[in-house]
């Protein structure tokens, strides 16, 4: 999950300076120095780039814009076959050659002890996107189509996982250590849907990204379908709060590594509080091997830093007291909405 | 979860006539109609009081306002002792008695076959709308006052579990046949902020009205707390799409009633394919006893009435192969936002 973000007053001022949420994201030196901020003041042991998961999107030719405090805006949402077809499968190493060059200035100033992770949208996330417009707690267009058109969504999704794949591997040739796969939308299908709907393009992803770096899914919400996501072979599995860790752990660890799971809400609480939650949480991992932590989601923008220091301290000597983990590497944390 | 709302015409009609939402919920003639359209229209064999979650906050003394497009507002947060301590514990049969008149208008105009249901909104989902002062995804000032002022938070919940027990007694003794307690944020907690947090008012609602009504209870998002709601003594649970339908019923159904859950978005489909969906949704339930065959939620405005009818019928021809079940009381579908 995001690290970066307006949580942090280094951050703001970068953002002041830079004018924008997306004039930031497309600036590698802006982009790169955010991204280092959370590891300099934290001490965590993975940076995540920062960047937008909707960026492909405005590569593939939709206009897209961020207004405060209203999150992504698509102007020209994709509802039929016409903008659909028109809908250019974007070459990352030259439509999004900013994201290449930000992880190359992290990876260069970055402790080699520090691993350094990229990350895309899933392609039924950026469906989402591009059919809506924007955020749709609903999702009626989507829908729509998934129903009365499930061949145009499939050419959709296919164009998406295009983009997606090669979006991973130019990050991957950038310097990325490791590729998060971000599924935000898809946990509000029923299992059926997500089979049917999600799965066959992010098989692709999986499939055509194997062998190529540590590939981390993440779906929000997604707790009724962690079987399915381990079965498209990624090599970790990043579950949110609501998923009992434990139980994950027994019954998914000996395949993949399993990320998670502090509520972020947590870290608006005391420190103090943070801490012990905290040290609950591993507590009742209780050393399981193949456990990552980090949290749920992304830092929100009303957190107390003091809160994430709180958390990282605590993970750090948990990490040290835990014979099974090596020190580093246990704590990361990043999302597109800043 | 709602049947009546706005994809149906005349409903439509009615609410123009009405003027608003809020004038609809608060005039019984007008309220007891709306009730009355998706039981003449497809016959299904429950009916919810046209209501909403929030009157018992303006009943408390909260000025409520509903904007379209915009979604409930209620322009004087709760967030302070001063603020809290001025809440008004409402008398539901003075201050909600147009619920009660709806309540009976409806009763004595129902077929007695029908069953009539009432509802009220949990004590968590009234807080997180009272303190955020309206819908909030990250519902940042409900986690401050949880975790900096807890004692300040249990006042407020302690508050609003009177008001909300007091609300289904009245509702019973208006004509509700059944209750249902819809908890729309619960869900977002992990589960030991739910024990902590949630379930003390929802455990004394279930106590203090033990008994007088079959009593359901719905968590939005809260496919990781079933246990623990089952075991708060419901008569019935009702589940979202998400949920393993046939597992939760071999895992609740010799306690509890247990109503799902298609995904009401799967009703954006073709009438046809809504009905092949509720034919398989029926028959991996496969006629274990205790299921209630209902939406996971509301259904959207952007909904076809035929998809609607496709559901019902289908429903119906189901529950008339299925030799556990009475044909009768099958098919419900409310929720408090239209």
């Amino acid at each position: 999950m995001r690290q970066a973000g307006r949580y942090l007053p280094e951050y703001q001022e970068v953002r002041r300076k830079a004018g924008g949420f997306l004039e930031m994201c497309r600036d590698p030196e802006l982009a790169a120095e955010v991204t280092l901020q959370p590891v300099r003041r934290f001490g965590v042991d993975a940076a995540i780039i920062f960047s937008d998961i909707l960026l492909p999107l405005q590569a593939m030719g939709m206009p897209l814009v961020f207004e405060e405090g209203r999150g992504p805006v698509l102007p020209g949402p994709l509802r039929d076959e016409r903008r659909i077809s028109k809908l250019k499968v974007a070459e990352p190493s030259v439509d999004l050659g900013y994201v290449g060059e930000a992880l190359r200035l992290v990876r260069a100033r970055l402790d080699p002890q520090v691993a350094l992770l990229g990350f895309c949208g899933a392609p039924f996330t950026l469906a989402c996107y591009a059919i809506e417009g924007g955020t749709s707690r609903t999702q009626v267009h989507v829908r729509r189509m998934m129903y009365h058109q499930p061949e145009l969504f499939a050419v959709l999704m296919d164009k998406l996982a295009d983009v997606v794949i090669s979006h991973l591997r130019f990050q991957a040739e950038s310097g990325a250590d490791a590729l998060v796969v971000f599924d935000t939308w898809a946990g509000q299908l029923a299992r059926d849907d997500w089979r049917r709907f999600a799965a066959p393009a992010l098989q692709r992803v999986f499939d055509e990204t194997a062998g190529l770096r540590p590939r981390l899914l993440f779906t929000l919400d997604g707790g009724h379908v962690l079987d399915e996501q381990v079965a498209l072979g990624p090599e970790g599995l990043a579950v949110d709060w609501r998923v009992d860790l434990p139980a994950c752990l027994d019954r998914h660890g000996g395949r993949v590594a399993v990320q998670g799971n502090l509520d972020p809400a947590v870290l608006l609480a005391p420190p103090e509080e943070v801490a012990r939650r905290t040290a609950a949480l591993l507590a009742a991992v209780g050393g399981r091997p193949g456990h990552v932590l980090a949290l749920g989601h992304g830092v929100m923008k009303e957190t107390d830093p003091e809160a994430v220091a709180a958390f990282v301290e605590t993970a750090r000597e948990g990490a040290g007291a835990s014979s099974a983990q090596p020190p580093g590497r246990r704590t990361t944390g990043a999302r597109h909405d800043g």
